[in-house]
């Protein structure tokens, strides 16, 4: 049945659970043709005119192999790995970040620790290939982020120490995020918060 | 940009705001051929197969122009007016209730009171034509909800009492519903409870 | 220390955490001997001012042995069962009952099922000596409230059975409460909203 | 009446609103003879045992003028300007500070900016008196948090610049905390991530 196909597709989208899944068939019921049709178009050009940038992996809209931020040669050369497209959005628009990106494509599971989906292989390439000034490791501050780091790091260690000079490798800094207050902060929080005062 | 036409297509999704929505974009471009080219055939057939029953207007799967449940002779002659098709799905999975539907398309504006998209029209042609033995308004327990109840009344007062035996029209009990306590009871779910007591 | 009895007798007050406590205990120690002082004089005035009825077992500000609601005339022969105080407030406080009370103190834990601190004998006593003409079971729609509701009409029925004319006991109507939507009801507050339509 | 003043004296507690402070005048009236009593007692000797620190203004258990942490000889001569006692008692929980403090009774109002109840002349002699290797301005990462630490260094500018040597000011850290996540970190937080990147 086409209603209960929808269902399926539409729980796995991020963050739709069952009940959402059906209210989305209902939703499309409803609509005409004209919404549906371009829904359709819309789905069948992501796969052609959404290309993946060959350079840092992230989704673009647009020709070549490498997205505009990668092409752009007034970026700086520093590589901030980031774990997935909307966290480069929303770097891009704080606008306080003039370097380019590498999209790792998620964290390692806390579960099973497996790579499956993530780009480390294609990181080291591209670290090895362009030698960047500096490679900014912008996981996540949760567990799954910090191992993801580390494991970056172990990752990017023989390229490190290859160089005649060794390439610099930094982590965003720790401390007191916008509307942390002091009593409800977690150890770590202030620990890092002290470490990194000035 | 097909990618800005994904997201502006999804903003109508029910309940998605921008973010989940640029979510949902970036999630199909990361999804492979088989998955894309699955949800365009199932919202292709979507139109053509799901199907808005003649008699109580719920989309269904299936031929005909009545759904399953209008179509059963072994459903009670009772017709429940329902807001919206997750409302009637809800209650048939309740097993509770073995009458049929009319599902009137929402619920009256507070803001300009507009009757646009509801199916008063419908719902009068159908009571008229069919004359069941009970109406029941299942309207939510909200002030729109309750306006709406109170405009179907007025809506089917005319067949009501054109009638040779007048046809009764009910409402859902009010009272406590499944969790409430008295502590935190508005006064007007306690003067119900009170009144429906027994 | 005074500093940890404070923040002791302050973790019995109902809904108060660790930090909570220690949040009232710091506020304390800031405060001036006036403020200080009058909390002391309302502590010790609470044991000889405030009095529990002796017929509904509410706490009430005043003289004598039965409250005010106990003691007016113009109070309707009813009682209803309430667990505990706040409850029998928030029911006065609506308006739309002009019977009596009695307070159980709580409802049965679903742990152990303990009727200690609960008032069935009082409840038994009251009732065998009054003889009203209704007994209205007011508890919460919860696990809890059903099973207290249960157990007090087992408590009630030799009474019930002894009278020559068999005594009213009821219990506040089930249904839609204030606010409730069809799409998230669960099954049995659908299935009382039906029974209950009218 | 005696229970309406205890609610009254219970809405001044913090974060108590009208419903708690009921129940809590409630759960007063219903506890025996000893718990009162032990309440009052605590009450009674708040003012008399819980003293308040000459040196940081901290609430202390103890004899003397000066707390444990002020009169401790192997504490590091920095001292934390922190905003309130429950966040003191937050940082040494952490265990990663081995300084002292001086706490300033909250921040900076955005409403009127009132300085009343808070120490800032109390710290302009602390620091004048012992001049410390370094200050720590530790308040919320908050609008008032930022306001009142650019209060308080300009409050210390003149003792900064009188000594021979320059004071140290510090403020903790910026950049991400526990569980923060690049995807809904806001610009400020991602522009101090940056920086303090390492």
């Amino acid at each position: 049945m086409v209603f209960d196909k929808l269902v399926e597709l539409f729980l796995k989208f991020p963050g739709i659970g069952p009940r959402q899944a059906r209210r989305f068939a209902f939703f499309l019921a409803g609509q005409n043709e004209k919404y549906i049709e371009e829904l359709i178009n819309a789905l069948a050009q992501v796969k052609s005119e959404v290309r993946q940038c060959l350079s840092c992996y992230r989704f673009f809209n647009g020709a070549g192999d490498k997205c505009g931020i990668c092409a752009n040669k007034n970026r700086e050369d520093i590589v901030m790995v980031v774990e997935k497209d909307v966290d480069l959005e929303n770097i891009e628009k704080s606008g306080v970040y003039n370097g380019k990106y590498f999209v790792l494509g998620g964290v390692l599971s806390l579960n099973n620790g497996s790579e499956s989906g993530l780009r480390f292989k294609n990181l080291f390439e591209k670290i090895t290939a362009n030698k960047p000034e500096e490679i900014i490791i912008a996981t996540s501050a949760t567990v799954e982020g910090d191992n993801t780091a580390r494991y970056i790091q172990k990752v990017l260690e023989p390229i490190r120490q290859a160089q005649g000079e060794p390439i610099k490798i930094t982590r965003l800094g720790r401390g007191l995020s916008t509307g942390t207050e002091l009593e409800y902060s977690d150890d770590e929080t202030i620990s890092n918060a002290l470490k990194n005062r000035k």
